[in-house]
């Protein structure tokens, strides 16, 4: 158990994104044989360059996740899936609803019919989203609250949830179900803002255009650093009595944009914020304050995050500031 | 209000199924202008003689609920759009989870598109199931329980209940949100078990053939009469503050499978039945007893139940005698 990945076949989808990239780095140093599936759908997080330390250490694929027969190959043999391959625009899915359905709800059933008929062994590591609860009843919000998820990619994101647990009960797929919060941190696209928004206060920052902060800048949020966040997929990927749970991964103490701007601007020595309505539609969709009841994964896997705000924008920052040009 | 169907154009999805051809019979009763499509799938209840009544008072068009131009022009001009359309047969949605995917998320989709490019002024009923709630946690069960749906076909409805959700919020589209329980009564499909227990609990007895109870018989549902059924989806949408909400339809006081069986059985006057132990998949998917808080209903339209279920079998078993050639 000191070294559940060494030599573990394990299959990133959608691993040229922010979090598969960093997550496929971590794996390599663990020892895993790393394969990522991922077609570079433009504006969706794909980036070559991410996996930029590790491009010798591992194969890429290129194909789409919603092609049957080469998903069918690429489970074969796998000990780890991590499923991370998402249509993840919001603009997009308000605007065209049935890339989501299509990527999210039926990309992840492929992949799962691709495991049951050809890799019943196999463990499904599933990560949806926090934007899956909707709005908190109370905080911090924990795995059995209700789940009004206000957007289609919440939704799509909460039905292949689901589909997978189907997968889990009665096809007997080991799966377990994880609902991320804010993540941020090197990796991330930085070319738009249709999600990502604290990496996207960063690429204000440092392009010197002021941070739009909406509202009155006291909405909450749990802003978690990446390095936390691999670290709670690998511990929950390696621990047995995880799958066939439903995990949050997040922080329990939230802290609101306007800190989050302003420790941005303060880090980055150049930048400023400027207080901004919210726009009808943003109102209608912004769920309110979050953050994560971590309780579940903690007891389980040990797990809680240890990397402060400070520590992680200023990783962030660094990271940016020495290679923008692969990501402007 | 007293006749807000009169001369109202209406369309139904699904109208040649069990609800569906109840629906479109009590509104033309009703003098509305009732257009249908059904596409007459094979085995998902869709039968002609079920609108023998009013063959001659609708338009019927065959075209797929997933075909994007007939929909757009099907849902113009109309009033009310009731939603039935669905891939039901729960065997062939865990065989190939596919087809509900696309029929019953990406059509409803398509329809609520159709809707927001060509018809704002629409009322759109939803109609979803009782089985979105899975396992009880308390009986009843109200509309704010949690949603753990143990199957294909109900993960499918309730992915779609919240895209039309976001239609209403998001979009303009006035949307109610529907949960039905057991159904039962004349015109449901009579050929397989794979949707309908109740009627196909009355075509075994007809048949004299011994009905299957599962486990000691007291599992307990709220079986509801067909014209309860259509009563209550008729207030709802003739009721505005009905708009926006999600809404049981059921009844608050469950009876048992075995009482079930020997109702029909007694009233039949031929058949039988027998105890037959679960078999281990129906064991994982059975969400155990269930029953429908409809408080909220009841508090809005006035609608409660009314029909006992002798009464109901015994006109069901009438119906089937009758018509037994076009539904065996």
């Amino acid at each position: 158990m000191s070294h559940p990945f060494r030599e573990a076949h394990v299959l990133i989808t959608g691993g040229l994104g922010f979090i598969g990239s960093n997550l496929a780095i971590a794996l390599v140093k663990k020892g895993a044989i790393v394969t990522i599936v991922d077609n570079l759908t433009p504006n969706q997080g794909g980036n070559l360059f991410n996996i930029n330390p590790i491009k010798k250490s591992v194969t890429v694929d290129h194909n789409d996740i919603r092609n049957v027969s080469a998903m069918t190959k690429l489970v074969k043999g796998k000990q780890y899936i991590f499923h991370l391959a998402r249509q993840t625009d919001h603009v997009l899915s308000q605007r065209d609803p049935f890339l989501d359905i299509d990527v999210n709800i039926r990309g992840t059933t492929i992949i799962l019919e691709a495991c049951k008929k050809n890799n019943q062994q196999v463990k499904f590591i599933y990560t949806g989203t926090r934007g899956q609860y909707g709005k908190a009843v109370k905080l911090p919000v924990s795995e059995d609250a209700p789940t009004n998820p206000k957007g289609i990619y919440e939704i799509t994101n909460l039905a292949a949830e689901k589909i997978v647990r189907v997968y889990h009960d009665i096809h007997g797929i080991r799966s377990v179900m994880l609902r991320l919060t804010n993540i941020y941190g090197p990796r991330s696209q930085m070319k738009h803002d249709r999600f990502g928004v604290v990496n996207w206060f960063v690429r204000l920052a440092l392009d010197g255009t002021p941070i739009s902060v909406f509202g009155d800048g006291q909405l909450k949020r749990d802003f978690l650093y990446i390095d936390d966040t691999i670290d709670a997929m690998l511990g929950v990927a390696a621990c047995n009595e995880c799958y066939g749970e439903i995990l949050n991964i997040g922080k329990e103490k939230p802290e609101t944009f306007l800190h989050l701007a302003k420790t941005i601007v303060q880090l980055s020595e150049q930048g400023s914020y400027m207080m901004t309505p919210f726009t009808k539609e943003r109102a209608i969709q912004e769920p309110g304050h979050f953050a994560s009841d971590i309780t579940k994964i903690h007891r389980l896997t040990g797990w809680s995050p240890t990397t402060t705000l400070i520590t992680g924008l200023t990783k962030t920052l660094t990271y940016y500031k020495k290679y923008k040009k692969h990501y402007w």
